[in-house]
């Protein structure tokens, strides 16, 4: 039996405070369970050099933990001095999904800065990430529109992301911590609200899967995903 | 005339918000006006090196900014590489502030790590965290004795910071960003209940000050701390 | 049409020198058409710290390319002074996907180095890494059962890696760097001769991709991977 | 007693060397007693990003020790790869300090760069390098005065600094190393030849201080200060 | 006795295999016995900001080994996030060496990157890397003469290096890696064909050499030497 | 003609102040015309990890420049946040050229640390380095003979170091800066007082040298070389 009677196509309770925090041009906390994640999305009227000229808008994430998100306090990568592998494959995420969904054209020459910061973890951090920055992105993009500064939103669909895995040979959703450290697979899927699929990495954590087992995780993925884009499509 | 008709020696509004996350072994959000600090305390029991078999403990911090907690979004220090400077001053001062508080002989060979993490900045950040960070290190010395671990909690007195200026030649009390951008003069005043000072750290910007000036600033930084200590004692 | 009149579902000319440097435990060079990369597997007899005493080993990888494996000279990330994001990602990728097929507690407390340095690059990079892999931990096994230093080998099952795409609406296998750059779809598939899935990464590049279509491409990608494994098998 | 048979009151014996290297727009030897310090003034005719356009310099410095300057050998931190939290306070404190002394519209747009470097260790660098820095900067400013480049010198006030602290509950002035280690505060104070305070940074070192002990260290540090200055004056 | 029945003045088994990978403008892979290297020359038609505006070339080096290239595992300089002094000496000295050879004004205002990537080692590996880069960079030449950028090739003489070290008391040419970990004196040379120095660096290994053993040991490595630039000169 | 009429073959004037500062087990300031160099040995009783076990000892050399020994600012290493090649050539052919002077059994399991600071710089810095670093060891090695640690001086010979070019085609002794930088070669030699080279060092610059011209000087840094010793044994 999983935590709080839940079932294993269940959600964990989740909550999105928008405007938390009150500089950034879209910001909004977002909880899956006791994961809560800080996320913004900055507007910059420039690009990096490898995009500039080409009439077309860029997306690019990054994410971070604050040392006492996780039960032991992980060391500042600040004081490492770099950042860690892990790290850098979530905000590649992150950013690489958020661009499936957005007209980059219809953004013209300006940067989009995600930045995830996780203020508490308790799994599935990089799943509340990319559904929260979504929601701060849109956010971002009706200031641009209401302020005149492009005539209509570049969002071309919502997307969300939720976790899904093989635990006892059960397929669950949206793992906590504790299931997601026992699981034998561990999937993250990324969807849009008319189902498209945008990325999809299912690891096998000393272990492999079946093609039927892909075939019900995914199943039970899109649900879920279904059920977060309606809950986003609430706010602004 | 200061923002929301606050008078020159009046601080703004303080909140504090214990257990604002859960797996830290102390915590508050603490808010000074629209300055907002997540402070943590970790109990660690072992020492850094050059602490070693003196039969004492050691408390240290580290501090940090979101990216977008200020109006133009600060690039992480994690992606740089290197903290800054002015990162390491403010650390080195949570520090060391603390330090003066604690009986490190009754913390036994502990160390203590503070984490102030600021999630929305607007001046006295700095102050904002030391002040918090003495509640997060207080309720981790309650569950210290609460567990049995020692037997009397390690904490000599409170103590409080707060910032204070002179503004068009005029004394005023806890900056806010605006404020502190203009001022002539910035001071950060750390004092304990007892009113001892633990340490003053007062900057002429590109200006200077009178003995008579530094009188005035010390007086009005005094109440406004003993304000703040009595909040704190409030909290458990 | 593509290059050298392959067929959609068509690997490129394929080609193992095992045994190309003399030092490593296991070696060999592995090429998918123009994309070669120089896979070595190094025993060591002793464990990263956060393995000790489970009574199991470890496998873990580093991939670099040689500043001129591409058309145009990267800089080097030894003179950079960090690994990028790819690099992480991809080594991070290896190391996971080559743990799926080995028993870790017969191998005892060791830890396996794989070493991955692309010397010439078309396309394909990671998958070509992992198949060449697989075959220099392979033959690093084989001495460890020879000199009797384990009594079997660890190797629960051979596993090949190939990449799939979608290019112009048609799926096609094992693309070559020309395609993988137009292609709507990238799709990597890490896959065990018994035909479980070891890893599936499946990313829109600034697209999206059907239910559908997923499954021709892991059906295309099943049947390469079959004929890649035919061949790690001759190898010793 | 203090070595030496010094009063409580009394500086340690202060030598200035100016023009002690040759390269240099301004430089001079100081001692402070066995803390002996290289500051030169380096002028350069650009400015930093962040103050281009305003019509006014600026100065910065940067302060390090030999590794042997002092009883043990320090590691560089060239070697170590990064400049200490200890080191960048200081550096900052230097540059902020002389920048209090100077009409920075007057310097145009040039910076001046300070470099403090410690050749011999024995408490009081940091006063000794602001000392010395003054008159590293007024030797650079008399040289633009002399080649026409400036019309006027910048310089406002002459401005030193010393410390002060308490010891076994004595106020005492210009500590050496065996003294600043035993004492219970430890106070720097920055202050021109008007009277005026620059900076003041008092800290109980696991200790506090009380209002008097406060008002007396000041009383004291000043008068060193006006010593200091006397010296500094003598010096073209 | 030396391995495989070698005399004292006698070169190793040397091959040049050039063209050896496709993308570089000059490619070489080039063995001294059992010491493998890849080396490749870039044209990049800008400069260095030091070089710039002075109508001539530039050339410079970079160097690396495989971890696997010896007999046990080096940790990579990219993973430990800076290069070795070792390396540096190495690349450095190679630039410097090719510079000699070559007519920087014929060049132009252009840069020639040379990579010399070890993937196998046994001593010897800085010779064989410039007598190969010497190869690449020819062959570098001959493209930009034959496309018509350059009217004649900057190559002013043919060099190649080799070692020449005094083991047990004798002068011995080419040392593979055993000899040199024994030798007493250990030197490199690097000339022309026209039999002029280019660099001479000659060690004493914790030992010195006299005049006489140093007239000797420059006897033998000038002959090794004019063997390998009439093997070069072969090339095309 | 040479600045202040100089001979081909003349040193420049030359100046060691030993005991320049007071901390270090052996220190001396060392004047080569107007470059000086502050060399100081610490001796550390332990080895470095690959030196462990065997019965004898280290000799390790770090090298820096102050920022304005030079006519122009450099920019710090530890600003930089690392060392450059040509620091790590110079304090790696420090070391290693004190250590063929230098019977390390005798030592004991001991570290020597050179450091050489040079605090003004024109031309020669190396060799003053190497030259002053000689004495500074020579003192520690009395102190460690004086107070009974060690029975007998572990230095077997004394050496010095000396450059020596072709400037216009004639050879000269002890370039400084000017010369250095117009000069067709460049050698450095570094030499034992019964006559043996210890380390040659001769380079083109984009040019090279006959058989008969390195003979030449040999011969006039041979001499110089002598003068530097016979200075050094009057040292105590």
């Amino acid at each position: 039996m999983r935590a709080n009677e839940r079932k294993n196509n269940e959600l964990r309770s989740v909550e999105f405070i928008p405007h938390y925090i009150i500089n950034p041009e879209g910001a909004v906390l977002v909880s899956f369970g006791n994961t809560k994640v800080i996320c913004t999305a900055t507007i910059e009227h420039k690009l990096p050099p490898f995009m500039r000229g080409q009439g077309k808008g860029w997306i690019t994430a990054e994410y971070s933990m604050l040392p006492r998100a996780t039960n032991t306090r992980n060391i500042r990568e600040a004081a490492r001095g770099k950042v860690s592998g892990r790290t850098m494959e979530i905000q590649r995420l992150i950013g690489r999904s958020l661009r499936a969904a957005v007209d980059l054209e219809k953004l013209g020459e300006r940067t989009i800065w995600i930045d995830c910061d996780v203020i508490q973890a308790d799994g599935g951090t990089r799943t509340a990430s990319i559904t929260g920055a979504m929601v701060a992105m849109k956010l971002a993009f009706d200031k641009l529109v209401a302020d005149g500064t492009i005539a209509e939103s570049p969002l071309k669909e919502y997307l969300a992301a939720i976790s899904v895995g093989i635990l006892n040979g059960e397929v669950i959703l949206d793992l906590n911590y504790e299931e997601d450290s026992a699981a034998e697979v561990d999937m993250n899927v990324i969807m849009t609200e008319s189902g498209q699929f945008v990325e999809i990495q299912g690891t096998g954590e000393e272990a492999t899967y079946s093609h039927a087992q892909l075939l019900e995780m995914l199943d039970v993925a899109s649900q879920g995903i279904q059920q977060l884009i309606a809950m986003q499509k609430q706010i602004s």
